[in-house]
């Protein structure tokens, strides 16, 4: 990674005719309940309303713009249990290419349904997601097509498009904070506000039960860590090098929540915003509430970076939780 | 009424700059799998996206936009229990004129949170909403001050925007759905879709629990019904003349559906397209699954008026529910 040249504000610009092409703006709505409750000024990037409920398909779609005809003729190959592989498959299809993305056996149906319904062939093999990327990759090779890394550079470029469209709504943003699965999201945020104004706080979080993109970034070292929360879209167990290099240089700040805080931000963003979000989608939720003392009076940003949370996992909650509203009173 | 000139699209169209100064254009979102569930192609018009979770802000823009400084000297009153309440709300922030809404006694502690957060004074007069009503416009007419009623044109024609969107995004759509409260969103809909193409067809729906505009428009005259319906969206007990004469002219269809199908639409949504509807914005779902056999292999649009629905409530269809996510596969 010696001669990796990072990712730029100018990139993030290139991006965005390609992402335009085929998506609108995401609101960024304020909420004054929210804030009462949260003691700042509360903005959510509503990365959840996108076609496939998810910040990624930005990425993809920048992505897919890029490719030669002789790529776009071999197809895209990549593997996924969750959003990376409906951004493919979504960006894919936009253009008129073949996308192949291999699952574990076992894979979540509605998400494997997801990916089908747009176009996108799934085979599913291995035990797990990194036995099913190392065979999808063997696969693209022999036949020549792209494989896409979840944290490869034109994926970042797109996704960063979500931050330049914060900076345009809210230009006198303090602090921003972002989930971190792979990272892209984060990294995206980085570039932009930072070369846009550098005083502007990016803070990424990720869960206490799956810290390695946290634990590398505070020491440095690639560290590989046990990956056991319940929320796919920020559960990494090996480290990303690009998106660490990018983090390292622009980040003002990495926490880390509990899946329990994470699930109660589920449910306090549900009734404040009556909008769903997956685990990740909550996270910068459940920060902000542990950063209450530092962003007292702020204008902060949280961004719900993806909607894809199953009924199964949403009435257990609602379950676990008392019947009284009243909790996410200020 | 019988001078009443009822809106055209150009009445739509000179509200569109009002209505985008303060919002942006909500997504028209195709959704594979809840296609091939109900037989059709269907996509969903995402009004529960807007910073009040409903279609309603459009149309409190365009009327507050219209106001002379005199009467923005005098500020807006009105009474509402739900969405309306906070459209007028959030339009008089915007315009920094004040807004007093009456509520009836015990009104949902959240709703009401909500419009003060919005900086609204909010008022408790009277046992229901007929009573909060007449006690306001009396208070408005005693501080000359403007009476806001859910069907004011000015608010038909904000509304009517989000149907314009329709058609600029999918032009050659068969049949819009839409749910009726007070009726200005099936009307902004009805005005633009047979201004623009007389061949689209323009669908009502209600519930079976609330029939008061469906049995008013069936039989032509005003008829007055029991309102027990669940969805506080679509629950009428008294028609509006002004609304029931545009149906007469231009809606195709008005179909009831049950309580109980709406609850499970809700569901239903949320597992495909992970957007919380609330009962009126997951009725067009309902009617659509009633009316498959006549909707087979059109292209549909279904109109998700609004996402405030309670955690309570959420719980409760949840909880009924059975527990497998196969009832909605395909």
């Amino acid at each position: 990674m010696s001669n990796y040249q990072m990712p730029t504000l100018q990139d993030v610009l290139a991006a965005r005719p390609y992402v335009y092409r085929h998506l609108q703006r995401t609101p960024l709505h304020y909420y004054p309940t929210l804030s009462t409750f949260m003691g700042a000024q509360v903005w959510i990037k509503h990365e959840n309303h996108q076609p496939i409920g998810a910040f990624k398909v930005r990425g993809g779609l920048n992505l897919a713009a890029r490719l030669t005809p002789s790529q776009q003729q071999a197809g895209l190959f990549t593997a996924s249990t969750g959003n990376h592989g409906q951004s493919i498959a979504f960006a894919a299809r936009a253009h008129g290419i073949k996308a192949t993305i291999a699952v574990p056996q076992g894979a979540n149906p509605g998400k494997v349904a997801a990916m089908r319904g747009l176009g996108a062939e799934v085979l599913f093999h291995g035990r797990d997601f990194d036995a099913a990327r190392e065979w999808i990759m063997g696969v693209a090779e022999e036949k020549q097509g792209v494989f896409v890394g979840p944290t490869d550079d034109p994926l970042i470029h797109g996704v960063g498009t979500y931050a330049l469209e914060i900076l345009e709504d809210l230009p006198d943003v303090d602090t921003i904070i972002v989930p971190v699965g792979a990272g892209s999201g984060v990294c995206g945020a980085a570039i932009v506000a930072k070369a846009i104004n550098p005083r502007i706080e990016v803070i990424a979080v990720q869960s206490e039960a799956a810290p390695a993109m946290h634990l590398s970034w505070k020491t440095g070292e690639m560290v590989t860590a046990p990956m056991e929360t319940f929320a796919e879209g920020i559960a990494t167990r090996v480290p990303f090098a690009n998106t660490q290099k990018i983090m390292r240089h622009y980040l003002d700040e990495f926490v880390l929540v509990s899946d329990v805080a994470i699930q109660q931000a589920i449910l306090l963003l549900l009734h404040h915003t009556h909008n769903l979000a997956e685990g990740a989608g909550a996270a910068a939720a459940a920060a902000a509430l542990d950063l209450k003392g530092h962003l007292a009076g702020k204008k902060v940003v949280l961004v719900m970076s993806g909607g894809n949370l199953s009924l199964k996992t949403l009435k257990m909650l609602l379950v676990q939780k008392d019947d009284d509203e009243q909790d996410f009173a200020a």
